[in-house]
């Protein structure tokens, strides 16, 4: 149960607002590269944090973001010209650069120079891992960017798509952190029920999640969020640890499902009541195959299926996620199919905005709760002028990791190795 | 005309309105028994009295309904497993049977019990007449089962509908008691022109309604609601009276239309600008044929034909009601086909809530002027702890009847036998 | 930069606002007189300064104009019958003449006469120029019917269109009295890259346009709004003058393009977001061919091509005004075809309505800056009394002209007879 104020100060993040505020220190994944093909290509339009922008690819093929009106008298800069190193509205042929500054003003006379005084709003980008990031903060407090590692490895060591999800960016995190859901909403039913639906048939883990429903968590707090391991018995002499981090402000990783690389998330608000999903893939020292490659393109795994030309899944709250009720009585504990659908199921239905002080959290709840408490402890620091946490580019050197452990060892210990992001080393999840 | 402060104390019935308490106090129609075909059939959504609910049957077959979302972190139970006896939430597989009582939470350690303390919302239900009906109110006050005669007729001589109106119900309800409209909006043209569209063609009564469009209303209060004469000439000697009544806190009741059965309808709000429409006709002492129940189903008479899959009728405010203007010019005083769209149009066309201020009535009024007063007086009375009239379930025994009756005659003494609800016996209207 | 307080005081017109009680001081065009082709045609719905009504045109032919729901309770007047010189509402048979009068109650005794004092609102309609026009204020304030050229002119010689634009009639107005943009948003390509979308591209005035592209502004107050003077650098003894109309309180006026007739605008408000755009091409001496008058129907120059029985543009908001991105790069300064749907992507995208405390005005947007003065000038004088400016029906009778004149002569005496709209008499635009 949190508390209306308590609701609203993690969940709203337009201008203005404390964690709007907060989340401005941070870069943000923005679009995927590929939206802006080429040089001079079509600008794009895109919602973040509360703010219209749209993106532009400039003629020397860096990438842009600037507020989605023109200054002079607000026409959609969408509908401009993207031409020699600058976006120029078609109404009255304002043209502006990648900082926002106003480069050409051909309806005024040149002697008054009022083109030096407009400069509209503009965020630097940069672009790693097939990801146009952005920065909207006080350009004086830029950090570096991100060092996750997936962006680092070569192409094709990874994957990365987004879609958009209609509800509030903390619900859709909260999900991501929740290490109890996995064993009933991806893959509930026992085995001999089951058909299909279960993103990782064949592993050990698999059979210890659906065995032992009810983990037990333990948090630590680190330099960029929080460590968090969901202990299931195993045998006799081990637990299973799945160990999966939340890294400030949105980014949530996972352990490896199968054969499939270590995955991760950012949750990044669209505005108070959509998010954006990213879903990231990525192997640290193997290509992927071109099937692989192929079927994460496709939507599989944390990759939903979208309908082409959007960021919309197929399956969404409009059709009930192509809920297929038989399935779910006789093969699959949901009737829906793919992971991120089912997510998408849960997050969304909680409603637009969900009000948590009508929620009943248990000890399985442990990592959410954790999370939050760091974020409203963070929060209320940053309006202080403390900077938050994980501003460091280094500290999402991470990856998250699935062991066996002999009972007793500390899981940040026993797990170490595993939980580090070194180059060419990659320690297989159990 | 209605001050804004009494129009908002009978519209809004959501939790916490006065309105909305004093109606709780009442069973309700909440689906029909063949939405929920099975025991452990798939769940069914529903909104009523600006609540979200599902409905599902358990694995015995009895029906129940419970808040749309899961206490624990708010996903919608919509989506969840019906399973040997109750509804299991997927996202973390929380259970809860038709009392709303948490009958299993394996995602947490069996030691902690902490499912005894989860109870989420559930209203009781019981099924007669084809109708699964709920009690939102207070548990200790729950009163009996209302005997309507039709939910007590055998199967065959009863039909049930429901249909959705995209108004507030009181607009929808004061269509329900308003016998003057019934000279016009549903058969005003004289015979020479009308062509189709009168509902009951070959009767005395459509003559006596149709020569005789300004009845004289007279009202008397009952223990269930009001008795409402409308007194039309019908020869030297006789007057024709049309009897209706309208039943706390939202039933109303009309005479039969030529051979057709006695019909009633419920005004059921969904939230504040929508409400459910449930039609009734039946017959106390013969069975329909094949063909009259086959024609109801279609849609016919007060039943409209809705859109296949949905309770939305075919004919509707984004369509214009199908109005066909060259039949309206010649042959219809509408141009619109069947009552319920008739209804339909003029009620929701009044707008979403609509605005009693603006509104100019006349005599022909008193029976809605009459409902509003009773309505008011008990909505108060009950603000103050007094039981509001009809929570008798044997007050609901009565028919709705026309007849011809000598000048000088009461009518409700006159029409004493017609319009009581005795079973095996049948007395037809004029 | 507009504060909040002015923009909202000339944005908003609904009853009861200052800029609404201003407005309805004026005629203004609510339909085009074929949408009410007969006597006893159907009636159709239209929305006006934030008032919902119904027009129909009686046995007689008149036109008029009432309140969209039954003063009885509200239902919609739309489904009414309209016969023997009146509107009859079909739930209870009220009937309302041209004034609003209830001349029929059926429903109610003869004797009580309750019709006499039920009086619906209702607006006086005219019929010019194939327009039928309305006016909603005070009845003893009502002026004479404008005299604008184009509704006076023979019926081939004229053509008058409307269409549905969603923004604010502010900003729609202040596109059409923004001499500047045309150089840009109608035709901004140098010759060899542009090969179409300039609505002109023989004229010497578009390769002037196109060469001066920051043209000096001047304004002379006049008895009806604003007379608008754009000088252009033409040679060396001569400047080109573009000259536009402003009248109060919506009507904008354009210079002939090319071999069409002059073109003028009237942009009136449906409610606070969206507003009707009218449009008017006429020569005051010759008629239009047959191909003119087909052409201009399926929406050429500045008539935009409608989806059929809507006024809904088919290259709309919705469908990004169907651009072209190949076609912009290549060819056209947009890549959106056609003059109407230029100006209404520009118009719209300012958002629903446009908040001018970001807005960044320069020299060009001097005639923009003259009229709010002038409109916030007369409402806060209408306010304390004082009548408005144009109300004398002969003040309308003016045409837009553009000439080249020699340096040094003032633009309004130089060009002083092509500015007059004198019958019989037409001096060409350069």
């Amino acid at each position: 149960m949190l508390p209306k104020e308590e609701n609203e100060l993690l969940c709203l993040t337009g201008p203005g607002t404390p964690m709007g505020r907060m989340m401005r220190r941070f870069w943000m994944p923005a679009l995927l590269s590929w939206e802006l093909p080429d040089p001079d290509c079509p600008p794009v339009r895109i919602r973040l944090m509360n703010e219209d922008l749209v993106a532009f690819r400039d003629s020397t093929g860096r990438a842009g973001l600037v507020g989605a009106h023109c200054p002079h008298r607000g026409a959609g800069l969408f509908f401009g010209r993207n031409e020699e190193e600058g976006l120029r509205c078609v109404y009255h042929g304002w043209k502006f650069d990648l900082t926002g500054q106003c480069v050409d003003m051909p309806n005024e006379p040149v002697e008054s120079n009022f083109k030096s005084k407009i400069k509209t709003t503009a965020y630097p980008c940069e672009e790693r891992g097939g990801v146009v990031w952005t920065y909207m903060g006080p350009p004086e407090l830029k950090p570096g960017l991100p060092e996750l590692e997936w962006g680092l490895v070569p192409e094709k060591q990874r994957h990365a798509s987004k879609r958009i999800q209609e509800c509030n960016w903390l619900q859709a995190l909260e999900g991501g952190i929740d290490s109890s859901h996995i064993s009933f909403l991806h893959g509930g039913l026992p085995p001999t029920r089951e058909k299909s639906g279960d993103p990782d048939p064949i592993s050990a883990g698999y059979e210890y999640r659906r065995r032992d429903k009810s983990p037990h968590f333990e948090l630590i707090d680190t330099d960029y969020g929080l460590l968090i391991g969901a202990r299931r018995n195993a045998d006799e002499e081990n637990y299973y640890w799945r160990i999966t981090q939340w890294i400030f402000p949105w980014y949530t990783m996972i352990p490896p499902f199968g054969g499939g690389g270590i995955g991760g998330h950012a949750w990044v608000p669209i505005d108070d009541v959509n998010c954006w999903v990213w879903s990231f893939s990525w192997h640290p020292t193997q290509p992927f195959s071109d099937d692989q490659l192929t079927e994460m393109q496709r939507g599989s795994g944390i990759h939903g299926e979208v309908i082409p030309g959007t960021f919309n899944l197929k399956a969404n709250l409009r059709n009930d996620f192509l809920i297929d009720r038989e399935e779910q009585r006789q093969h699959s504990f949901t009737g829906i199919k793919g992971i991120s659908q089912q997510d998408c199921a849960m997050q969304e239905t909680m409603g637009p905005m969900f009000d948590r002080t009508k929620e009943h959290l248990g000890s399985s709840d442990t990592a959410i709760i954790g999370t939050r408490r760091r974020l409203l402890a963070a929060v209320g620091a940053h309006e202080e002028g403390i900077d938050p946490p994980a501003l460091d580019a280094e500290s999402y050197r991470v990856r998250s990791f699935s062991t066996l452990l002999p009972k007793g060892v500390p899981f940040d210990q026993g797990a170490a190795e595993g939980l580090k992001a070194q180059p060419g080393v990659f320690i297989a999840s159990a």
